[in-house]
C-alpha cells in the first residue's frame, strides 16, 4: 500500500470506540476526522487526538481528503443525508445502520451505483458474525432460498433466561434492563423491529430482490409465558424469536419475525443469551449456520473494520469497483402476506369446561382442514377447566385464524398461538 | 463482464461433477476443457460435451486460452506439477487439495506470488462452510489466536453413531463403510490425517504463519470405547475428534488433532454426523462458530465455484491482484511439541485391586502436580477390580504422561487418556 487510506468516523459511541481502538493497529489506515454529538464530553479512549474531533459531521462527508466514511450513529436522519452527501462527494460508505438500510436502502444503493461507490454493512446484521461478505463472495454460486436466524440479542437473552429460570417475561425484562441488556423503552427489540430491519436487508442481498420492510410480518415476544416455554420443552422444542425469509421460484418472498418453537435437535435451539445465528439453505451448499456475538463494542468493530479493510485493499487500483461487493437487488420481491402462508402451530388453550372439549376442538380443526400432530390435555382443575396444548401439521394461516375464532367463540381462551419450525 | 472467463477442470469425480453442474448456470463462465483419468468412462452428466474432455491434464495447464485451473484430483503428484505448471503459465488456481496445501503449500504459494497469481482453496477446508474467504476478508481486522474445529465428517459420523447407539467403534466403522461414509481403508480419516491437513492450512492462513504439518500432533479415534462415551455423557461432555490450533504472543503455535471431551454446553458438542464446524476466537470479534456440510458433491462445489467467481470478478481489470485473497504466511511458526503443552484430561482406569487404589492414584497425581476436578469409582466387580474415571484440572502433558506410567506400574490398566476442552 503506497498511500494511507483516510477514514472519517461519524459517531464515537460503543461501536465507534471499538472501531477507533481496532483501526489504530493498521498502519495503512488513518482516521483523519471523527464527528461526535458533544465535543466536550470526556472520553476515556487511549490515543484519541482531540484535534481531529468535530461536532459537525458535514466536515467529514465534505472533506475531499477522506476516502471512506464510517457512519455509526444509527437512525434515519441525519444519517441518510450524511451518507448521500458523502457518496456524491465520491466516498465509499461503511455503516452499521440497519434501520436506514431497511427503510432507505434502495435510495442509497442506487446513489452509490450511480457514483461508482460501494456501501458495505456487515456490522448492521448479526454484529460480528461474517454473513454479508460470505453471501456476496464465497457463496455467490448459490441460489439461497431459505434463511432462519436469531438476529436480536436482547430478546434471545430474555427468552433464554425465561427458559432457564422458569421466570415470567416481565421479571426477566426487568432484570435485563437492570443489567443493560435491554433498553428502558425495549419496544424496538421486544416487538421485533430490530430483527425485522436486519432480516429485510439480509434477505434483499441474499435473494437479489428488494424486500419491502413495510410488508415484513412482525410479532414480538411479550406474550410468551413461562408455561409456553415449559410445554415446548416437554414436546422437544425451545421458543426463540426467529427472523426468517423464504423465496419461491416465482420470486414470491415470505419474510417475517415472530416467536417460533424450534426443535432441540436444530442448531438454533442451542443459540443462547445474546448470541446470534444465521442459518442459510440453498443449492449447491445445502444448509450452513453461522453463529457468534450479535452486538457489542468489539464484535461490531470487527465487521466495520473488515469492511473498511476490504475497500482499502482496492483503493488505488486503476479501475477498482469492488465487483462482488455491490448490491444487486434492483427488482422488488413480491411480498407474501402472512395470511397466504402455510405453517405448523403450537396452540395453548384454556378450556372453560373440559367435558367434551377435545372433541369440539378436534371437530373445529377438521372443519378447517387442520390436521393435528399432537394434543395434550393437562391439569384439569377442581373448577372443571383444562389446559390443552395442540401441535398441528402444516396448515394454512387463514384456516388457523378461523379455527382460533371458533375455538374462542365456543367459550375457550386461546392463551397463545406460536408457529412451529418446519 | 465483457469477456467470458475460461476454466479448465482437472478431475470430474464427485467434486468435479458438482462444479460442472453448478458452473453451467453462469453465463460469464465457460468450461473449455476437462481432464479425466479415463476418457471412455460413461458419465451421466447433463450437458457434458465429450469434445472438451481429455485424458492429458497438461492440455489444460498449458492451454493459453484458460484463465483459471480448478484442480480437483487430490494427492501430491501429479497435482503439484500440474498446479506449478499452470501458475508459470499465468493461470489462477482453485483447488480442493488439502494434502497438497498442507505438504507443499509453501512452494505453490511462493510460486503464485512470483507470478502475481492467486491460489484459492475454500473447498479444501470444511467443504461448503465459508471459512477461508471470511478469515481473509471480513475478519481481516482480527488477531485470531484460537481455532477449535470438527473437520472430518467420517470420524464425526462414527463418534455420533457410537454415542447414539452405544455401539463399539468396530461395529460403527463397519456400518459406515457399508453406507459409504468411510473408505475401505479408513486410515486417512480415523487416524486424523485428513483433519491434520486441514487444520494446518487453516491455521497458516489464520495466524499468518506457516504451520509445519510434520509437527502437528495427531491422534485418531480408534481407541475410543462406548464406555468412554457413556462416562463422558455422565460428566456433561461429548467426545469429538477436535482439530485445534493456538498461537501465543511469541508466535509459538500449538496445532493438533485428537479426540476431546467437549462440554455439552458448547456448540461443537451438538455438531453431529457428517456436519463440520469451525470455532474461531480472536480480537475484536470474540468467538464465532461456522457449521455446515464438510464434504459432498454440491457443498464442495459451492466453495470451488465461489472461489472461481471471486477470481472471475477481478479478471479483466487493469491491475487485478485480488489483494485480500493472497496468502500471507511467509514466516514459519515455532511449533510447540505436545509434551510442552498444558491440558485437562479424562482418564479411565481399570484398577486390579480396588483396595486403597483411589488413595494411591491421588498420591501419584499430587506428586506430579496434578490437581483433580473429579474422581469417580464405579462398578466394583466380584473380582475386586474397579473402574475409575478421573477428570483433572489443567496439567502439564509431561507430568500427566509420567503419572500414567506410575499408575500402570502400580498394576492398574489405563484404558484411555483423553484431553478435555478448556
Amino acid at each position: 500500500m503506497d498511500k494511507k487510506i483516510k477514514i472519517g468516523l461519524i459517531g464515537l459511541g460503543t461501536v465507534g470506540s471499538g472501531v477507533f481502538k481496532t483501526l489504530k493497529n493498521f498502519e495503512n489506515i488513518e482516521i483523519v476526522k471523527i464527528a461526535v454529538k458533544n465535543i466536550n464530553k470526556k472520553r476515556d479512549i487511549e490515543g484519541l487526538d482531540s484535534s481531529i474531533m468535530t461536532d459537525d459531521a458535514y466536515k467529514i462527508v465534505n472533506n475531499p481528503e477522506i476516502d471512506i466514511v464510517a457512519e455509526l450513529i444509527g437512525g434515519i436522519e441525519p444519517a441518510f443525508d450524511l451518507i448521500s452527501t458523502a457518496i456524491k462527494n465520491g466516498k465509499h460508505i461503511v455503516t452499521a445502520n440497519k434501520e436506514l438500510l431497511a427503510k432507505r436502502g434502495e435510495d442509497i444503493f442506487k446513489l452509490a451505483e450511480e457514483h461508482n461507490r460501494v456501501i458495505l454493512y456487515e456490522a448492521a446484521i448479526a454484529g460480528g458474525i461474517p454473513i454479508i461478505m460470505p453471501v456476496k463472495t464465497i457463496l455467490a454460486g448459490n441460489k439461497i432460498t431459505h434463511i432462519e436466524a436469531i438476529l436480536n440479542g436482547t430478546t434471545n437473552y430474555i427468552l433464554t433466561k425465561m427458559d432457564v429460570q422458569k421466570a415470567s417475561y416481565a421479571d426477566v425484562l426487568k432484570e435485563a434492563q437492570e443489567l443493560g441488556y435491554a433498553e428502558a423503552d425495549p419496544t424496538g427489540d421486544v416487538e421485533g423491529f430490530d430483527a425485522a430491519y436486519k432480516i429485510a436487508t439480509l434477505a434483499s442481498i441474499t435473494f437479489h430482490k428488494r424486500i419491502d420492510i413495510q410488508k415484513v410480518y412482525r410479532e414480538g415476544i411479550t406474550k410468551i409465558r413461562a408455561k409456553d416455554m415449559e410445554a415446548a420443552n416437554d414436546l422437544g422444542y425451545k421458543i426463540k424469536l426467529i427472523a426468517s425469509a423464504d423465496i419461491d421460484e416465482n420470486g414470491n418472498a415470505d419474510v417475517r419475525v415472530h416467536p417460533m418453537l424450534v426443535s432441540k435437535k436444530s442448531t438454533l435451539a442451542h443459540i443462547d443469551y445474546v448470541t446470534n445465528a444465521v442459518m442459510l439453505k440453498g443449492h449447491p451448499v445445502g444448509s450452513i449456520t453461522l453463529s457468534g456475538p450479535g452486538a457489542g463494542e468489539f464484535p461490531t468493530a470487527s465487521s466495520v473494520v473488515g469492511d473498511i479493510l476490504a475497500i482499502a485493499a482496492e483503493i488505488g487500483k486503476t479501475d477498482y469497483i469492488l465487483p462482488m461487493m455491490r448490491c444487486k437487488h434492483n427488482s422488488a420481491a413480491n411480498m407474501l402476506d402472512i395470511s397466504e402462508t402455510t405453517n405448523k402451530y403450537y396452540i395453548s388453550i384454556h378450556a372453560k369446561n373440559n367435558k367434551g372439549v377435545i372433541g369440539k376442538i378436534g371437530t373445529i380443526c377438521a372443519d378447517n382442514d387442520i390436521s393435528l400432530a399432537s394434543i395434550v390435555q393437562k391439569c384439569v382443575s377442581d373448577d372443571n377447566t383444562a389446559d390443552i396444548t395442540v401441535i398441528t401439521e402444516l396448515v394454512k394461516e387463514k384456516n388457523m385464524q378461523n379455527a382460533i375464532r371458533l375455538i374462542e367463540a365456543d367459550g375457550n381462551k386461546v392463551n397463545n398461538l406460536i408457529r412451529v419450525q418446519v
